[in-house]
C-alpha cells in the first residue's frame, strides 16, 4: 500500500498514511482531533480542512453539498471524504478542532514589529583599580553610554543589591535589560531576553512567553484561575471580599501565585529561568485588573461601579509579587469602565476593530460579555452579565470544556448526533454544546419562542421539570442520562438575552440597526468554540449572514502579547481606552423593554 | 533677696534666680550643664556665655584676662564671674555645655527657602455618579489639574491600593503630596506635612522631623547606631557580613529598625504619625549607606575600595523597610568614594565650604575621619583611619561621652582639675577627655615627643606597664583609680597621626603648607566636644591660631536638613560629590614618611 506524508498545520502534526485512509482517519492517527458529528457521513460538515499543496481525491455529492463553491475553490475539503493521492500539507481551520486542540492554535495571528520597552545590552566593563576609582553603577552607566550610545539615569535598587558581586563574579561582562532611562535586570552575557503576556481570565489564565527581540512565541500555557475556588463570576469573588475581609488578600495571592506558576512552567519548557523574563504584560477585566494589583473591589460592584484606576499602569514585578527579574516591570493595559476592562482594550488592540470602517461589533462572550460598536469611526461599549452559563455552571449537566464534554451535537429526526471533547464517552454538557442542544431543539419545536419545553419522544418529566434526554441511561451502559432541562433553557435564556440586549442598546444609542453591522468579532475561549448558527438561531446573535462573523479566538492575550512586544501598540491601547465610551446598560432608556424581548428563544 | 528672672537660649531653659547667686550657679539650677574646669574660680575660661539682653556686673579681673576685648565687646561673660542686675537673656554657645546637652542645640544655624520635592495639595472631588463614570484615579489627577494646576502622570501603586475607600471615608476630600509628576500620599485635610532627616552615623544616629512647607525643624532626637553589637568600626561590621552571610541581612536590618523607632518617637513628640511623613533623607558613610540599602558592602573593605554607587538616590520606602509612607521616597545624598561618603557631602553642604576662597579645610573626626581640602575652587578628600580611640574604644578607661565621663581636664601643679559630663562623680574618659590628657602630659613634660612615659608623682607602674593616674582611689572613695596608660597614649598617637597625615598629604598634593590654611572646620560630634587647642598641642591638628578652626557640630544632620527641604540643595550636593577629589591614602607618595612623623606628639 502507497504511504503519503502528511504535514497537518499550524498543529504541527506530521506523519504517514496509507492511501485507503480518508484524512479524517489519518488526522486522528496523528493525533489531530478534527470534530465530526455525523461520524464520517459527510452530512455535518464540520471536519472541514484546506488543502495547501499536494493531490487529493475529487470532492464527493457531499462535500458539493456541504461546502460552499468559493470554499471548494479555496481548496476546503471535508476530511471524512477525502483521500491523499501523494503528500500533502493541510491547513485545519479553528473550527474544524475540538476545543482543547483548538486553544493550543486559535487566535488571531498578528504581528508587530518588536520594539520591546526592554532593550538589552551586552558591556564590557573595565575593573576598577587604585587609578580608576568610578563606583560599579557609575561603571556600569558608562559603558553603556560608550559601548551603546544608551543613556541611562538609573539602576532599579534590587539590581543595585546584586550589582558589585555580579560584576564580580561574571568578570565584568555583563547583559544589562534597559527600559526607559533604568536598568531593570542585570545578567551574564548568554542570557535570554523574555517577556510575560498574561491573560487574566475570570476562569482561565493564558500565559505567553515571547523572545522580546524577535517578538516570537516561545511557550503557551493555559491553566484554571485559581480563584474559582471563591466565587464563578467576579461579582462573586468581589462579595467575598467584602464579607471576609480576611480572605480577600488570599484571594488576591492566589492569582499572582498562579502566573508565578506558569511563568516557572513556561520556563521550564524552553529551559529558561523566570528572572529572565525582563517585562511582563497583564491584561484582564476590570475586577481581575483590581485582584492582582491587590486594589480594593467593593466599588465596583456598587453604583455607580467605577474602577480605581482606568489608565495604563507600570508596576514593579516585586510590588505585585510577581517572580520574575525583581527590577522588571508590569505593564496592565487601561480599562475601559467597571466592567470592561483592559482585556477589552486588548481585544480591540488585536483585532484591529477600532479602526474599522463602517460598522462593526467586537465581543467577548463570557460570565461577563463586553460588547464594543464601532461605528462611524466612533466606540462604545457595554457590559452585559450574561452569567456563567456558557461556562457549564447552574446548568444540570453543564461542565467545562473538557474530556467528554459534548461540545456540538444535532438533533436527526429522533437521534441525537454529537461531538464529545477528545472523542470520549460523552460525561456532560460544554458551553456550545449547550447552545447547539438549544437551537436544535427550537429548531425541532421542542422549545417554542417562550423556551417552554413541549412533547418529543425524549422529553421526560423527572422531579416535577421536563427535560429532553441527549444521551440516554442506556448509551451510557447504565449510568444516568445526560439531559437539557426546562431550567437550563431558562438560565440560557437569561444568558442569551443579556447579551443581545447590549448589542441592541448599542445599536439603538447610535441610531443603527442589526442589519447594518458589516462585521462581528467573537472573541474569547467560549466565543471560538460556539456554532455562530447555532447562536444565530436561538437569537443570542443577531440574524446576520454568517459570513459576517469572524471567530478570533483569544485576542487579548494575542493583545497582551502585541503590547509586551511594541511601545507603539501600548500607546495604540492608551487611545483606544480613551476613545471607547461606555454606556451602563441599566440606565439605557428601553433597557427593560429591549431586554424582555432579547429574552425570546430566536429573537 | 531680689530675684530676677533668667532665659538661657538656644537650650531654652527659664527660671529665677536670687540676685546673690552667679550664671553657673542659676544655670545649674535651672539644668544648665555648664563646663567648669576651675569649679568657679574664673581661671578655666570654659564656662562662657554671651548676655543678649539685661544688665550684668562688671566684668572682674579673672575675666578680663580670660576674655578678648572682641568677646567682652560682644557681651561674653564667664558665667562663674557674673551676676544678674536684672531679668536677663543669654545665650550658652555650644562649647560651654556638657557634651550630652550639647547634642540637643548643637551643629549650624543654617536655613534655606523651603522648596521641598514633596507638595502637599488640598483637592475637593465631585463623587461619582451614572452621570459622571471617572475612574478614583482620574479624578483625583484631575481635581489636582483644576484645582491647583499640578500635572500629575502618576499614583504609587501603594496610594491606589487605598485610594478608593480613603477616598469614600474622606467624602472626597483629600490632601496629596505629590513628588515630582506622582502622587505618593493621600491623607485627609488635616494632616501635616513632614519629612526626616536622619544622620546614620556609625555610632550614633540623630533624627529630624521637619515641617516641610516651613522648613522648621519640630523634633530632635539621638539614639545609638544598634549595629554597634556587630562590631564597633566599619571595617569590622564589613568583615562580619563576609563571615557570616546569615548575619549580614540581621545587620542591615538593625539601621532600618533603628531608623523606625526613630520616626515614632519623633512622632510622637508632637503628636503626629510616622505616614504623615512623605520624604526622608538619610545621610551616612558609604558603608552606613550601603548597609542600610541592603547593598553589599564586601567590595568596599578590598583594594581598589570602590562603593557600589556614588550618585545619589531615590528609592521608595518600602523598598528599604522605611516605615514612613509607603509611597513616599528616601533620598540618599551621592557618596565621593568607599570611604568618603555621603555624609561627608552633607557637611560640604551645610558649612558651604565648598564655596570658600583660599585655602580650607573641613573634616569630619571620628572612627573614620574625612578631611576635604578646598583651595583655589578646587576640592580634594582624603579618609583616615583614626580607629575608634576617640569613641573611647580600646582605651583602659575610656568611655563614651555619657554621665560622669571626664570631658575635659588640666594638670595644675600635681593636681589634676576635671569636669565630668552632668557634673556626676567620674567613672571614665571620653574623647575629649582622653585628649585633654594627652596635651596636658606632654606640656608638663610627663609625655615626650615620642609619646614615651616619664617620672612625675602620679605616674606609677600596673601590671607591667605605665599610668599616669588622672583621679586616684583616695578620690574615688576606694573604687579604682582612673588612669591613662602608655598603651593608650601610643592607640591616641596613631589616631591623631592619621589624621595629621590625611591633611598634610592633602597640602602637599596641591602644593600647600599648613600656613596657608585660612580656615578649619570642624564637623561632627567628637570634633565639636574637644579642646582645639588640646588637639593642636599634641598634634593632631596643625598649629594655626585658634580662631581659624570653627567647630560646627552635626553638619552632616544639618546637610540631611538642607536636602530634604531643598530641591536646589541636593543639586548642589550633587555637583559637590562630583566635583570634590578623593585621593587614596595609602597610595600617595610620600604616606609613609608623613605618618612616621605625624606619629611624634606635637608634629
Amino acid at each position: 500500500m502507497e504511504l503519503y506524508q502528511l504535514d497537518f498545520e499550524p498543529v504541527g502534526r506530521r506523519g504517514q498514511c496509507p492511501a485507503d485512509q480518508s484524512l479524517l482517519e489519518a488526522a486522528r492517527q496523528l493525533g489531530v482531533d478534527l470534530v465530526s458529528l455525523c461520524g464520517g457521513k459527510g452530512t455535518c460538515g464540520c471536519c472541514k480542512v484546506q488543502i495547501l499543496t499536494g493531490c487529493v481525491s475529487e470532492p464527493t455529492p457531499s462535500e458539493r453539498e456541504a461546502l460552499s463553491s468559493q470554499e471548494l475553490g479555496d481548496g476546503y475539503r471535508l476530511s471524512c471524504q477525502t483521500y491523499a493521492l501523494g503528500d500533502c500539507k493541510l491547513r485545519v481551520p479553528p473550527e474544524s478542532l475540538t476545543a482543547p486542540q483548538r486553544t493550543q492554535v486559535e487566535g488571531l495571528e498578528v504581528t508587530a514589529r518588536p520594539e520591546p520597552s526592554v532593550c538589552t545590552y551586552q558591556v564590557q566593563l573595565p575593573p576598577p583599580s587604585l587609578s580608576d576609582l568610578q563606583a560599579d553603577a557609575e561603571r556600569l552607566l558608562e559603558a553603556l553610554e560608550q559601548q551603546h550610545r544608551v543613556d541611562c539615569r538609573t539602576i532599579d535598587i534590587e539590581v543595585l543589591r546584586n550589582l558589585s558581586p555580579k560584576l564580580r563574579t561574571w568578570n565584568w561582562k555583563v547583559q544589562a535589560s534597559v527600559r526607559d532611562e533604568e536598568v531593570v535586570a542585570l545578567a551574564p552575557w548568554s542570557s535570554r531576553h523574555l517577556g510575560l503576556a498574561v491573560d487574566l481570565g475570570t476562569t482561565k489564565i493564558a500565559g505567553y512567553l515571547l523572545d522580546l527581540s524577535s517578538g516570537r512565541t516561545l511557550a503557551v500555557q493555559g491553566i484554571i484561575n485559581p480563584q474559582i475556588a471563591y466565587g464563578e463570576d467576579v461579582i462573586a469573588r468581589i462579595a467575598r471580599t467584602r464579607d471576609a475581609p480576611a480572605e480577600a488578600a488570599r484571594l488576591q495571592e492566589l492569582a499572582v501565585e498562579a502566573l508565578n506558576q506558569l511563568a516557572v512552567d513556561l520556563c521550564a519548557e524552553i529551559g529558561a529561568k523566570p528572572e529572565e523574563i525582563v517585562e511582563a504584560v497583564v491584561v484582564g477585566n476590570t475586577a481581575m485588573h483590581h485582584l492582582f494589583l491587590r486594589f480594593p473591589v467593593e466599588q465596583l460592584a456598587l453604583s455607580p461601579y467605577v474602577p480605581a484606576v482606568k489608565e495604563a499602569l507600570d508596576v514593579k514585578a516585586r510590588d505585585v509579587g510577581l517572580g520574575i527579574a525583581p527590577g522588571a516591570y508590569v505593564h496592565l493595559l487601561p480599562n475601559i469602565a467597571g466592567f470592561v476592562g483592559a482585556d477589552h482594550v486588548a481585544v480591540l488592540l488585536a483585532t484591529e476593530a477600532w479602526q474599522a470602517e463602517g460598522v462593526l461589533l467586537a465581543m467577548d462572550i463570557g460570565t461577563n460579555t463586553e460588547v464594543c460598536l464601532v461605528s462611524d469611526g466612533e466606540m462604545i461599549s457595554v457590559s452585559c452579565a450574561s452569567g456563567p452559563a456558557f461556562e457549564g455552571a447552574h446548568i444540570k449537566h453543564g461542565m467545562r470544556a473538557a474530556s467528554g464534554a459534548i461540545e456540538h451535537l444535532r438533533l436527526v429526526d429522533d437521534r441525537v448526533e454529537y461531538q464529545t471533547i477528545g472523542g470520549a464517552p460523552p460525561v456532560g454538557l460544554c458551553g456550545s454544546g449547550i447552545l447547539d442542544a438549544m437551537a436544535q431543539l427550537y429548531l425541532a419545536g421542542v422549545l417554542d419562542r417562550t423556551g417552554r419545553m413541549g412533547n418529543h419522544p425524549r422529553v421526560r418529566v423527572q422531579e416535577g421539570e421536563r427535560e429532553f434526554i441527549l444521551v440516554s441511561e442506556e448509551e451510557r451502559d447504565g449510568r444516568p442520562a445526560i439531559t437539557i432541562t426546562q431550567h437550563d433553557v431558562r438560565e440560557l435564556q437569561l444568558a442569551k438575552g443579556a447579551v443581545r440586549t447590549g448589542i441592541r442598546v448599542l445599536l439603538e444609542t447610535k441610531g443603527h440597526s442589526e442589519e447594518d453591522i458589516e462585521q462581528v468579532i467573537i472573541a474569547g475561549a467560549f466565543g471560538t468554540y460556539i456554532d455562530v448558527a447555532s447562536a444565530v438561531t436561538i437569537g443570542m446573535l443577531p440574524p446576520l449572514p454568517l459570513d459576517r462573523f469572524r471567530q478570533v479566538g483569544n485576542a487579548a492575550g494575542m493583545g497582551a502579547k502585541l503590547a509586551l512586544i511594541s511601545r507603539s501598540k501600548r500607546v495604540e491601547a492608551q487611545a483606544i481606552a480613551r476613545r471607547v465610551g461606555y454606556i451602563e446598560l441599566a440606565t439605557a432608556p428601553r433597557f427593560a423593554q429591549i431586554f424582555a424581548q432579547a429574552m425570546y428563544i430566536g429573537s
